[in-house]
C-alpha cells in the first residue's frame, strides 16, 4: 500500500449557489493544503449542488460554472494539493455528469459518469449523455480511478431500475489501481449507510484497492443527504466522516492503525436526524427562520412540533391550537403541555365561531346545506386558512403534520391539514411516528404518555376514531410497505383479508389527486410519495387485483 | 404503388383500463374486416393507454395485458385482417415499448421502440429498454416497416432533448419498403398538427413510401392527444382522420384521387378543442359529471366557465359568485350575465360575513392582527373553502381558473384561487384567454364586452389592479414565452428593461412552491407547468442574470 493523503469535503451545497459552493471548495483546498493532503475530493456536481433538475437546461448555468471552474484550476497553482470537482460538462452532443481533476494549475483528467440512475427520484437520462469508459489517472506515482455515485451501484438491487449494462468497477479492476475515488450525492433512506459500507467494502475487496466515498450532506427539498463519507480498505480499515453534518477531513490511505470507525446510530436516531436536517435546510435554503405548527394534541402534530423545534430552535417555532366545537379540552391541554415542555410560543385560536359563521352563511345563502364530509372538512380547511394567515402575517412557513399512512390512502383534508411548505412526517408510517415519540421521550420527557397511548382521531366529528374509517394502522402499514416500497402484487401481500388489501390499494390510487397537490414529504424510506412516485390521476386502477 | 387497405383506430383509451381498451380493438377489428382492410393500426401502447407512468412498474399489469394480447391474437383467426397492437413487452433485461402484428392467429412480428423520449413530460428511459433495430415485415406481398412515435422524430428540434443517435427512417430507407406505419401517442400543443404533417411528408418523400401515422386521442391528466391521424404519400396525397375525437377509418393506400384532405382549424379553435377535451376526459376518467366554478366576473373564471360548459354541458356546471366587502356589484352582475347566457345554475354566496368573523376572531384570539397580504389572501381562501364545501356536498369537481401568466409568477393565492381538480387555462397566457373570449363571442355572444375590456384585477382590496403588482401582461407574456418555452437566457430576452426580465424570472422560480401544490394545467404550449417542469424549490436562482 502506497501512502497518499486524501481530503474529503463533505459539503452542503445550495443548488444553484455556484458562488457559495465555489467558496466551500476553495476554503477546503486551503485546509487540505495545511493538512498536507495530496488530493481533495468533493461530492458529485459539487459546484452546482444535487439534484439540480431542470436548472441544467439553463445556458446561463454553464457560463457561471465554467468561470468558477477556471478559478479553482488557477487556485491549484497556489496550493500543493490536487482537487476533484464535480461539474456538468457540455459538448456538441449534450451534457455529462462529470468530474475534473486540477493540479498545479493544470487539468489532469476529466471523467464522465457512465451509469446514470433513471428511476425513482432520479432522472439521469433526462439530462445526461453516458460516459464512454472508466477513468484512471496518475498523481504522485499513484494510479487512481475516478467514479461518480451510481457507477458503484451496478448489479445492486436498486428499486424500480432496469439493469445497468456495464460494470465500471470490474473494468477498473483490470488496471490494478492504487486508489478508487467516488464522488457521490447519495440520499439517505433507512439502512442506506450500512448498505453503502457493505457495497464499497466489497468493491475494495474485489479490486484489492482502497476506496474513498465522498458524499454530499444536507437537505434539498424532499431529499436529505446524510454525508457519512468514508474510506474503506478491504476488511482491514474503515474510517468515516460525520453523519448529517458538514465535515472535512484528510485521511491517510496507508494508515491501518484504527481499524474500524463507522457511525453507529439506531434506525430511529438516523430518521430523526434526517428529518431535522431536512427541515433545517428547507428553511435555510428558502430564506425562512420561523415555523408554524397546528397542534391538535394528537401524536402526528406533536412529533412534527418536536422535530421542528430540534431543527429550528424553540424561539423559531409557534404552536397553534385551533379547537372547534368537537375538539375535546383534553386535546387542547395536551397540545399546551407539549408546547410548554418545548418552551415554544403557543396560541389558542378558537375556530368554532368561524366555522359556525361559514356553515350558517353557506346554508342560508346557497341551495345546499353543509353536513357530513363537508362539515368535517370545513373545520380542517378553516384551520388551514388560519395557519396560512399566520404565515402571511409573521413571514413564517407552515409545517404539514400528515404522516405517510394517511397520505397514502388520502385520509386527510386537501387544503386543510395538508397545507404547509414541507411534510416532515410525510414519509413516516404511523409506527415510525410512535418510534420517534418514544425516542424523544427517552432523551427528555416532552411528550405526555396519554398523547402516545390515546386512540388516533381526526377529531372532525363527535367520537370519531381513525380506525372506524380505515384499516388499523398496523395492517395498513404492512400493506403499504409491501405495495409501495417492495412493489408486491396484491396477491403477494398476505394479510388476513384479500379484500382489505384491494381496498387499501384502491384508496392509494384514489388519492393521487390529493398527493399531487400536497407538500413534499421528507424522504426516509426507499419509496416516498414525492417526485419519484409518478402515477396518473385519471386512470383505471381496477386491474390491480 | 401497390394496393393495401389500412384501418386506423384513433382510440381514446383510459390508462389502465385494459379490458375497455381491448374491447375497442376487437370492435375496430370487426369494423375493419367489414370494410375489407388488410391491416388495422392502433396507437402506441394501445392496450394500456398512454402515458401509463409508474403503472408500468406493477407486475399485475403484465398478467392482465398478456391475457388480452392472447385473445386478440386468437381473434385474428376469425377476421380477415391483421392487427398491430401497442403493448409493453417484458423480458429478462427489462421492458420495451413495443408493437406486435397478429394475423390469422399467428404472431407475424414484434418490434421494440428505438428512440425513447426522455425530456419534458416524457420519461422513456425511466421505464424502457431501447430496441435494437428497425422492423420490416411482409403482409400480402407488401414490405411494411413498423415504427413507434418518437422513432419518427430523430433530428427534429424537440425541446429539452439531447440528440438521438440513430435514425430509424434512414435505416428503413435501405429496405425499399412499400409502406411505413407509425403507432403514436403524440400530445397536442399549438401547431403540432402541421408540424407532424410536414415531418411525415418529408419521411414519405425521403423514403419514397407512403406513411401512416396513427395517433391516440383524448385527455389524460395534463396531456391532450389530438388524434389527427393521417396517411401521407409524398406530395401526392394526404388524408386525415378527425381531430380531438375518436375515429376509425380504412384508407386505400393506392388511392390518389382526393389529393389533399387535412384538418384546418385556427390556432384558437384548436386550443379550445384541446382544453374542452381535456376537461371532458378528466371528468369522464375520474368518474365525475359536475363542475363548480367560482365566477369572479373577471375574464379568467368567465372563460373557465364557458369551456366547462362546452365540455360538460350546461346542466353539469354550477357557477358561484362569492362576493366579499371589496367586490363590486358590477363583478357580481357580470358573472350573473355570463351564467344566464350559458344557462347554468348560478349561486351567490356572500363571504363578507364569514371573512369578517374569521378576521375578528383571529384578531381577538391571537397575538396578531390580520391585515395586508393576509387580509387579501383570506378572502381567496374562504372562497376556496366554500367551493370545496360545495364539491363535497354535491360530489362535483372544482375548476381552477388560474392562467399560465399568473401561475408563472405566483400571482395567485395558494389554497385560494388555486383550489380545484384541474386548471383548464393553466397553460394559457393571458393573451390566449382573451383570444378564447373573442373566439367564443364570434360564435355566440356569451361574454359581455365589459368583461373583456375591463382592467384585470384580483379584487382582494379596494381599487386593486393587477398591473400595479406585476408587469403588464403584454410584457410578462413575452418574457414567459422566451424564458419558459424557448429557454432563452435572461440576456437574450430583449424588452426595454433588463431589470424587469430579471424580476420576472426571479418571481417564476420564487413560485415553484406554489406550482408544486397546484392542480395540473391542461397543456397547450410546448412547455407547461405540469409534470415536465422540474425545478427545485429550495435553490438559489440568482445566478440566472
Amino acid at each position: 500500500m502506497k501512502d497518499i493523503q486524501v481530503g474529503i469535503l463533505q459539503s452542503n451545497p445550495t443548488i444553484g449557489d455556484i458562488q457559495g459552493n465555489y467558496e466551500d471548495i476553495i476554503n477546503a483546498l486551503d485546509k487540505a493544503d495545511k493538512q498536507n493532503a495530496d488530493i481533495l475530493l468533493t461530492p458529485e456536481l459539487s459546484l452546482i449542488g444535487y439534484p439540480p433538475m431542470d436548472i441544467l437546461r439553463r445556458d446561463t448555468l454553464y457560463e457561471v460554472q465554467d468561470e468558477k471552474l477556471d478559478k479553482i484550476k488557477k487556485y491549484t497553482e497556489e496550493v500543493d494539493v490536487a482537487v476533484v470537482v464535480g461539474f456538468c460538462r457540455r459538448d456538441s452532443r449534450g451534457i455529462y455528469n462529470s468530474a475534473v481533476v486540477f493540479n498545479n494549475g493544470n487539468t489532469l483528467t476529466s471523467y464522465d459518469k457512465v451509469l446514470l440512475p433513471t428511476y425513482d427520484v432520479f432522472d439521469g437520462h433526462r439530462y445526461f449523455e453516458t460516459g464512454n469508459d472508466v477513468c484512471i489517472f496518475e498523481l504522485n506515482n499513484q494510479k487512481i480511478a475516478l467514479t461518480i455515485c451510481e457507477d458503484a451501484w451496478y448489479d445492486v438491487d436498486v428499486m424500480d431500475t432496469k439493469r445497468h449494462k456495464f460494470n465500471p468497477f470490474s473494468r477498473i479492476k483490470e488496471y490494478d489501481t492504487d486508489l478508487i475515488l467516488n464522488l457521490s450525492a447519495s440520499p439517505y433512506r433507512i439502512n442506506k449507510n450500512s448498505e453503502r459500507i457493505d457495497l464499497f467494502r466489497e468493491h475494495s475487496i474485489n479490486t484489492s484497492t482502497p476506496v474513498v466515498f465522498c458524499n454530499q450532506v444536507g437537505g434539498n427539498d424532499e431529499l436529505v443527504f446524510d454525508g457519512n463519507s468514508f474510506m474503506v480498505n478491504e476488511n482491514e480499515y474503515i474510517k468515516q466522516l460525520s453523519s448529517f453534518q458538514e465535515d472535512m477531513q484528510v485521511l491517510d490511505i496507508g494508515d491501518n492503525n484504527e481499524n474500524y470507525q463507522v457511525n453507529t446510530s439506531t434506525q430511529v436516531q438516523e430518521m430523526n436526524s434526517a428529518i431535522c436536517l431536512g427541515i433545517e435546510d428547507y428553511f435555510e435554503k428558502t430564506g425562512f427562520d420561523k415555523a408554524i405548527v397546528g397542534m391538535s394534541g394528537g401524536i402526528d402534530s406533536t412529533i412534527a412540533t418536536v422535530l421542528s423545534v430540534q431543527a429550528l430552535g424553540a424561539d423559531n417555532v409557534i404552536g397553534v391550537s385551533l379547537p372547534s366545537d368537537v375538539t375535546s379540552q383534553q386535546s387542547i391541554d395536551d397540545a399546551k403541555i407539549v408546547a410548554e415542555n418545548l418552551g415554544i410560543d403557543f396560541e389558542i385560536i378558537d375556530i368554532a365561531g368561524m366555522v359556525n359563521q361559514v356553515v350558517t352563511d353557506f346554508d342560508d345563502e346557497s341551495d345546499y346545506s353543509m353536513e357530513g364530509l363537508a362539515l368535517e372538512n370545513i373545520q380542517a380547511r378553516i384551520r388551514g386558512d388560519i395557519l396560512m394567515s399566520l404565515s402571511n402575517t409573521i413571514g413564517a412557513l407552515v409545517i404539514t403534520p400528515d404522516n405517510k399512512s394517511e397520505s397514502a390512502i388520502g385520509y386527510c383534508t386537501l387544503y386543510g391539514d395538508t397545507v404547509g411548505a414541507i411534510a416532515p412526517l410525510g414519509d413516516c408510517y404511523k409506527r415510525h411516528v410512535y418510534e420517534l415519540a418514544e425516542y424523544h421521550n427517552s432523551i427528555e420527557s416532552v411528550i405526555p404518555q396519554k398523547i402516545i397511548s390515546k386512540e388516533p382521531t381526526a377529531e372532525l366529528k363527535e367520537d370519531q376514531v381513525d380506525s372506524d374509517e380505515m384499516s388499523e394502522y398496523e395492517t395498513l402499514d404492512t400493506v403499504l410497505n409491501e405495495y409501495v416500497e417492495n412493489r408486491k402484487t396484491p396477491k403477494e401481500i398476505t394479510i388476513d383479508s384479500q379484500t382489505e388489501v384491494n381496498n387499501i390499494i384502491s384508496r392509494i390510487h384514489g388519492a393521487e389527486f390529493k398527493r399531487n397537490q400536497s407538500p413534499l414529504p421528507i424522504r426516509v424510506t426507499k419509496k416516498d410519495f414525492g417526485r419519484g412516485w409518478r402515477y396518473p390521476i385519471a386512470a383505471d386502477y381496477s386491474f390491480l387485483k
